[in-house]
């Protein structure tokens, strides 16, 4: 099946938003055997608006949008492709009740703004796409030759629950039984170079990726390996995928920590939890990323307990016992101070392991000896600490992010070890 | 002046790779007065990309491509294009010559592959637009009614380059002496709804604004109300822009906290400079993330001197002093251990303030009387310490954001009053 996508608002126009819900509707739909054909993106003009949908209705007659479905005035989808149905809009009570419903749960007293009000009119002979996350609700709009207009909010959050809850399973019952299908597979890999993955995949030849089309997409979580097979029946396609992603596991062995979406630190604490193992931190140059990232994921709170952001030496040697004297001589960016770091941050904490972080992120601070980028990486657990010296490429940014990916992945290879 | 974008490529309709290109281009133009007011996307296939051409030259006369360059056979745009324009490929010498120069620059020793030959193939009549950043060059096709098409590649990095250098200044001199631009300004607020926004702007409405479209931009920082001015000289809209941010700014008062990209860390920092004020933190659910925003910031070293990432009970009492009683009375998501971690962490760290976060970011954990998205925010200067309860609406991670924004805002707000 074909879908075109129209992608609304001035801020994707003016180069102000980026737009990822399109990426993201792609990705969600593909595996129905659904392709977005064409995309367009226009700004927050009705008459733009109407045109654009209705071209994209007579060339492919399936077309979902993104955004304009606010309460403020520039938010004009709703009356625009109403009219190209040549539909009035009317108020819908159930919508208007929920948005009220929502209001009172957020404590808001007082009648309801007259904007929210206007979110709650819908075309006449439209379906209603529930909105659990916010107050603007989706659309889905159908004319007597079964064309069809699906009109999604454009906040991320609520375009995605939405898209999942609402249009994913109508399009299913619309393409149900469709033989043809494009489908891929990702596996995870960091700590190995693109160019050395390459070459552990082509010399010699794996016969297993021989049809299918192989892409490396590196990134700073380390490189994604991405297998696609288009034009398969579903099973065919599926097998295929399996024996291709063994055998990248077999030739990556350790590189390998995840398929698709995986979330290294959520690896790490799936191995912490069943060694009955629990994480703290000392972070300096870091400045509590990785405890960030470990508490990102759902449910950390049994792994773990915290730690210590020590961006001033002086805490360093208050709260983590770091000796002043290691600091003096060795500096804070430093094969011994990284060590008392994740020594200090594990006794204070009881935890059964520790990891370091402490380096020059940049921009400022670099020096011959110490480039920006260096980074002292420690982990202490059962008794023994080791350190391991990187120097990370990238900006401020991308240096903090390689550091705490590499941190975890330190955590990882120990616990994977049998 | 204006201009449609065709961004060409399979992996961006398949949703793999997201678009960032069209953003930065439209970013690039706007300074010139430059207006992208439709951008496609379409996939690596002949007939659609002359189709999306076609319609674009027709209605708008002027169309930027980037993608479908490369030496590969999915890479098919300069000859659809020149399809369009009717004119035939020619091998350019000066090209080839180029490729072959960045091939043995690159060490690359025999003759050069086909592929990339075609890559000197370019239409009769074209402009060559150089890439000093790869080998796939650019290509300016015009007709005699003066509508053109620019060529650039997909590549980031190379398009960059190439837009710089090769196409802003051609562009530019198109729209020399061009008298009306397309400008804005964002002022960027935290802590007040979007429709409360809207409302305060409107009610009753405010002249200033009149002749300015206004956009609300909500995110997970607070609310940008974007004011954009088209169709002016630039000196009078640079006027009305500075009426307008002035009335808004007098009408959201202590809301705004900065403009464009400004980022409330970095505000929080600088005040926090003038008067020589260091932070420290104390996070429970948010983790290490209020320490990572705040050193995400260069030069964040002579402000921030750390705190306690104290996500498990034990660590809050160990670590910032909080005492059990105050825990196993209260739980740990109330005022008082708010407080507690608050005053802890300046004392244990000798700042002149510290914020503490302790909430329930959620899916998990949440009750009737302490919902998903509750938070105690608290902040201890001076030897006063302020609490305060927010409840914090979306998912894990968006409870996480707006509970560090808030309580980055609570400190711009102490540190803002005279």
């Amino acid at each position: 099946m074909q879908i075109e996508l129209i992608t609304i608002g001035d801020e994707l126009l003016l180069g102000f938003t980026i737009d990822t819900n399109a990426a993201h509707i792609a990705r969600q739909l593909a595996p129905l055997g659904v392709e977005i054909v064409r995309r367009a993106t226009v700004g927050d003009d009705s008459s733009v608006i109407a045109a654009a949908v209705s071209e994209a209705l007579a060339r492919t007659g399936a077309v979902i949008t993104t955004g304009g479905l606010g309460p403020t005035s520039d938010d004009v989808t709703r009356p625009a492709i109403a009219a190209v149905f040549g539909r009035e809009l009317r108020l819908d009570d159930e919508i208007l009740a929920r948005i009220t419903a929502l209001f009172e749960s957020r404590g808001y007293k007082g009648p309801i703004p007259p904007s929210n009000i206007v979110q709650a009119m819908v075309p006449e002979g439209a379906v209603v796409l529930v909105n659990r996350h916010g107050t603007a609700p989706g659309i889905w709009l159908e004319d007597d030759q079964r064309r069809w207009v699906a009109m999604l909010p454009g906040v991320p959050r609520e375009m995605r629950g939405m898209l999942a809850e609402e249009l994913v399973p109508r399009v299913a019952a619309l393409v149900e039984g469709y033989p043809v299908v494009v489908r891929s597979r990702t596996l995870r890999s960091t700590g190995i170079a693109e160019s050395a993955i390459a070459d552990k995949l082509t010399t010699p030849a794996e016969a297993a990726l021989a049809r299918l089309s192989v892409a490396y997409l590196p990134g700073a979580d380390g490189v994604d390996v991405r297998l696609t097979v288009r034009g398969l029946a579903s099973s065919a396609a599926d097998e295929l995928l399996a024996g291709g992603a063994a055998a990248v596991r077999e030739r990556l062995g350790s590189g390998i920590y995840g398929e698709e979406e995986d979330d290294l630190a959520a690896v790490v604490l799936e191995l912490c939890r069943s060694r009955k193992w629990r994480i703290s931190v000392a972070e300096s140059c870091t400045g509590g990323l990785l405890g960030a990232r470990l508490t990102a994921i759902p449910g950390s709170s049994d792994v773990v307990l915290g730690g210590v952001i020590a961006y001033a030496d002086d805490i360093k040697a208050s709260l983590l016992g770091v000796p002043p004297d290691l600091l003096r001589e060795h500096g804070a960016v430093s094969e011994a101070v990284a060590a008392a770091m994740a020594a200090g941050a594990r006794d204070r904490t009881g935890a059964e392991v520790a990891l370091a972080i402490t380096g020059i992120a940049g921009p400022g601070g670099g020096s011959e000896a110490k480039p920006v980028g260096t980074v002292w990486l420690a982990m202490s657990a059962g008794g023994k600490t080791s350190s391991l010296k990187r120097i990370f490429v990238g900006d401020r940014g991308e240096i903090r992010h390689r550091a705490v990916q590499f941190a975890l992945d330190m955590l990882r290879r120990e616990l994977a070890e049998p």
